[in-house]
């Protein structure tokens, strides 16, 4: 198996995943297939959907002679037809449903072995919301052991240790810890199809939150059961890697058509409100008309057609940096998922997801409503402000807000106020303070903020601007335009200063203009833009300045001041001396080799590579978090940008 | 021509619009047909998306020589091979943006009658959004004399007026009350690509609703140029019936694809984040490789795809009520859309647009954010609950919230109280103040709000709360409790009356109850759900509460008894003559039968109908506003419950 991370955002991922039989970009969805009774055929979904791993039951093989017989004679895979990569659950949610389900639970992992299934699941034991933490603790740790005994015959198949607990953090916590220090694969969370069912959202999002926190990062995890799109976008955004779905065959037997924003009964749709090829093939009348047995399957592909969309979606919008958005979104199709987004407002929460926010994004910060504002970015942006950004006097000049605040004042007025040099510039926006000197960092000048806010938003950035201001003098911009005169800003210079030392801050933490700049310094802007593109200090090339973000790229020279002035461990990821030759050629630096690394460094942050002796190698940018970095077997962790010369 | 509503919400409504060539179902989309070159023919059109209507150009064809001839000799329908219904614009537009159209009013007029287009357009002086009033105000007058002089040449043809005024509402609303005024039969909203091109939205709705509250509602509404998806749902929620695309065409043009939440570019995607059967069919890449112009056209197919299927989602979103919930999630995909939201709060366009709001609808209302309180439908409730609910006694028990407040409490808890008959029982809800008696009628037991409230909505529910409560004397749910017994209810009876006097003040206005209920009262419960069905008085069967909105159905009892306590004209709508003996055989009111209307009754409310005299004929259930029934040449005005027997 190897499973790597190719895209990210939010705490989601875009990974590849292989098996023997492949590989399987994740976010996906794995097809319920039912051995007895195909409604479609993986044939038919991998010729429509592309599909490349489906699941199926190995206990409903495993209980039927004739199945039982070919599986073990032939495999899995030319039982169900189907030459990708197959999961299969063990019958712990039969014995759930059922609750008469006997089954050795070595017997069924060997069994699915034999039977060459790619992943194959212990028998867990379902732990149900209802169920009081003493008897969830039990289950617990009865999974434990099987998962302990059931290892040694897992063969070459892969094994899935699903994370029970209920609805009990700390339990989903220790599960999720206690099975990922075993070799387990893959790491279902299971029990959640009844919080699914009755839409307990936030209970959903405590679960996987918890089991996240103690799982391996570097292990694909499956929520269990999970087939409405609705919900794929925040299970993804949470750190989940696959779904399954027999929610497609289930709804169409019972008549439900799937769509993004919920489900509707076929018989009471007047028309059908989708663009996919059953819907663009039939009408509905004609759909009506079709015998029941096969508007069944109609309705099925339908179902898996919206399924498969959403996880397109969610890949583009990983890509292109707007899972937050889309995950928002769709929130406000239901109340009680936008109910569950207030969960990510725990701080402690918060705090877990802002470690995995990337540093700046492809696209612009979209507002959808007050969860923006809690977003892991801008709690990122408001915690560094407060501690990072340092005014230069006590008294500040507040501008009113506005939609895009800071540049509507780059004009007269600033440079009027600008030559008054000891005050400090800030907008009062809708995204809480914003100094002058940050003005074009993100996510501040890539922020699409309307003028109307929410109460809620106005109020957190009033009070966020109270707070910034602790007790320095505040003049009113209107007072202060009265006084302006017309007179040009005499040294733009100055204030340029101010820019690339309050930016170098916030990026980089206090201490990092001081290392990074000197007196002898020279700007290079861009003379399209106006913008600034290089900084030279005493003739060397020290940091650019990046167009799309307006965050500093570091230049070695910038690598050496920072590592001679800020401290070990700040800003370091440690490489074995294994890579140390090849980070001397400029090559990336994968994780297997990293030894340790500045848990503050958050994806794509600009870093220093050191190695175990803190001797600087170079400098590049994180594509992973410290954890992952630790924990991963596959994949790069740091891009060298530039390093010393080989000597 | 005909037009008339089949369906409704919001503002917004479903009709058959009928021209010469047949069938149209509106909210719909016309694309736009370039007769000189065809990216994709109307006939694919119409074996693709069954089109029934689009639109093309005039101007284009009168001055291509060839295609003025051909069109003149064998008509438009043959010139561009389409049997559906087809517009045609002026070459307003191109004078926009080109600025050298010479062309004469009437004689572009008169062409198009002679090609014999379904529906033409006047050549109209299309104001922008930068121009002052004054040059606005002589672009109005122009385009209203232009009316008045192209009408005379119309011959069979219906002709479109557009509704000119920039971005001042008195303006637009003076323009559409003038071409309201005409024998016009199509209103497009021009002037607005300008806005929409900048995502404008918030202008775009004041522009929507100035020309709305001006127009005869009982024409079809065109918002000119707007053809990305994003803006259908609240356009239609405004009262807008078609849009015209060549976004389509233009965006595929560009490389760009139309998404439900914006637009996208080709080259940029690294996947087809859709399932129309053009992404179905082809991969990103397989796209990619074809030859640029059947790329383009793919993309312009997928396109329309995707915008015919927002016209489909929003026809089901109409039909089964959730406009407003659609149109609040598409907000969410983008911050200017969200903005143009707020601007339905202003009071005097929240009291234009309740009046449409129908009195109840087959969905429960989703909460998706503070907007959901500020639909009209929740103004409506928080209205009437200050000007109809009386409450029967000073002191009040307030209960704490919940998502579903009231029915928790129907119980033990609950009985113990209401033998203490001297309090109200109210609970402090998400929705502002509930009343118990009020606690089965729409919008409450029907609405669907999470636990977790943003803070503007707990905030407005508390302010509603305060403004309720008044100087009443107010008790809390906790010392309530304590002072609670284990003894039932010994009376359940009163607590009915209650119900049914309080229910039907808020639904027919205060004096209801005492006209509709006496001291002899029988109250028939359903036996398998314990909620009031049938309302016996003096033996009489006077209301029945209905199961899905506890509102009540009248009975012709019910009718004569309202009819002889409430003054005319409320409650009333007055049939002219020539249907009396309609109405009495149990027929249905149709609209242009009606001659007044009760201007406080709302679409599916319960109504009287009477003749000039106020002579009480039957008891109905009106399907449109009194402006609507006003106008409307066709369709049903009020459905006759039953009536007085002919005699």
């Amino acid at each position: 198996m190897t499973f790597e991370i190719k895209e990210r955002d939010a705490a989601g991922r875009l990974c590849h995943f292989t098996t023997k039989h492949g590989d399987v970009t994740t976010p996906n969805l794995l097809p319920v297939i039912n051995p007895n009774k195909m409604m479609i055929t993986p044939k038919e979904m991998k010729r429509r959907f592309g599909i490349d791993i489906l699941i199926t039951n190995s206990y409903i093989i495993y209980k039927n002679p004739e199945l039982k017989k070919k599986a073990l004679e032939s495999g899995v895979h030319a039982l169900i037809d189907f030459d990708g990569s197959i999961m299969t659950d063990s019958g712990t949610f039969q014995n759930y449903v059922y609750g008469d389900v006997h089954l050795d639970p070595i017997e069924i992992v060997q069994f699915q072995r034999d039977i060459k299934s790619d992943i194959g699941t212990i028998l867990d034991v379902f732990g149900t919301p209802g169920q009081t933490k003493t008897v969830s603790e039990q289950g617990v740790q009865e999974t434990i052991e099987r998962a302990i005994k059931s290892i040694p015959h897992k063969g070459e198949m892969l094994l899935a240790c699903p994370v029970q607990g209920s609805v009990y953090p700390e339990l989903r916590e220790h599960c999720a810890r206690q099975l990922s220090a075993l070799s387990a694969d893959f790491f279902p969370i299971g029990g959640v199809v009844p919080l699914m069912e009755n839409q307990r959202y936030s209970d959903l999002v405590r679960c996987i939150l918890a089991a996240k926190q103690g799982l391996d990062p570097s292990k694909p995890v499956h929520l269990f059961g999970a087939g409405h799109p609705l919900v794929f976008s925040l299970a993804v955004a949470l750190g989940c890697d696959f779904f399954d779905s027999s929610a497609y065959a289930k709804y169409a037997n019972d008549g439900r058509m799937i769509f993004q924003w919920g489900t509707e009964k076929f018989d009471d749709l007047t028309e059908l409100p989708c663009s996919c090829p059953i819907c663009s093939k039939y009408t509905k009348a004609e759909l009506a008309e079709l015998d029941s047995k096969e508007r069944t399957t109609q309705i099925a592909l339908h179902n898996l057609y919206i399924s498969f969309m959403e996880l397109k979606i969610i890949r583009v919008a990983i890509t292109e940096g707007w899972l937050w958005e889309l995950v928002e979104q769709r929130a406000a199709a239901n109340p009680f998922l936008s109910e569950a987004l207030r969960v990510l407002r725990e701080p402690t929460l918060l705090n877990w997801l802002e470690q995995y926010e990337p540093a700046s994004k492809k696209t612009a910060v979209f507002y959808t409503g007050p969860q923006t504002m809690y977003r892991p970015m801008m709690f990122r942006y408001h915690k560094r402000l407060l501690s990072r950004y340092e005014p230069l006097f006590h008294t500040t000049v507040v501008f009113p807000e506005g939609t895009k605040p800071y540049s509507m004042f780059y004009s007269r007025e600033m440079n009027h106020i600008l030559k008054h040099k000891n005050v400090n510039l800030v907008v009062q926006s809708t995204l809480g303070p914003v100094p002058f000197e940050l003005d074009e960092m993100y996510p501040l000048a890539q922020s699409v903020f309307p003028l109307c806010i929410d109460q809620e938003t106005e109020e957190k950035a009033q009070q966020l601007m109270e707070k910034f201001l602790g007790n320095t003098d505040v003049i009113g911009w209107d007072n202060y335009a009265s006084i302006s005169s017309e007179e040009p800003l005499k040294h733009p210079m100055d204030f340029d200063k101010r820019r690339i030392s309050a930016v170098s801050d916030m990026q980089f933490g206090r201490g990092a203009s001081e290392a990074l700049f000197t007196e002898r310094l020279r700007i290079v802007k861009s003379k399209r833009t106006g913008k600034i593109r290089n900084i030279i200090c005493d003739g060397y090339h020290v940091v650019s300045m990046r167009a799309e973000d307006g965050l500093f790229t570091l230049k070695i020279e910038g690598g050496h001041r920072l590592h001679k002035r800020i401290k070990h461990p700040l800003l370091r990821v440690v490489a074995a001396d294994d890579a140390v030759p090849f980070i001397k050629e400029g090559k990336s630096l994968f994780a297997k080799f990293v030894l340790e690394c500045d848990p503050d460094l958050r994806p794509f942050d600009e870093c220093l590579i050191v190695d175990e002796q803190d001797t600087f190698l170079g400098v590049g940018r994180t594509l992973l978090t410290r954890s992952e970095m630790l924990s991963f077997r596959h994949g790069v962790a740091v891009k060298t940008r530039e390093s010393i010369k080989q000597g």
